[in-house]
């Protein structure tokens, strides 16, 4: 793998885990008050596009990085939807 | 441009703009406590990635985009790292 394409996995690992630290969070402590609704509807629509993509391209980094922080993202959307 | 090109820029509009109502809340309300503040730091350091990746192709797209959503994630991150 080029330098390049390290670069690029390195960057997708980065985005996706990022959001388990926040879903950890909104579980353990059931507040979502601060979180944004709109941004997670809107993010989702958005991750969900970015896995049509990879699977209409073949890109399956591209669909597996994007639906495992589509499901992160749907947790965190669950819990606000839940808890206002 | 090709349908599959209008669906990832679509996404890239939907993954970028996210922020911005996020951004909004923080500054309007000075609320971050649901936030993780592991999230916005490790999500920050992967949309730097991002941006690095794009320089180094020439993916012009793939270079603003991130750089957009990197300049919303650090005022959340600015505002958690205020606020606590």
């Amino acid at each position: 793998m080029s330098y390049i394409a390290s670069i690029g996995t390195l960057a997708a690992i980065l985005t996706t885990a990022a959001f388990v630290p926040q879903v950890v969070r909104v579980i353990r402590t059931r507040d979502t008050h601060a979180i944004s609704l709109i941004m997670y509807v809107l993010f989702s629509l958005g991750v969900s596009l970015w896995c049509v993509y990879g699977l209409l391209l073949g890109l399956w980094p591209v669909m597996v990085a994007n639906l495992i922080t589509l499901l992160l993202a749907l947790v965190v959307l669950a819990m606000k939807l839940r808890g206002g």
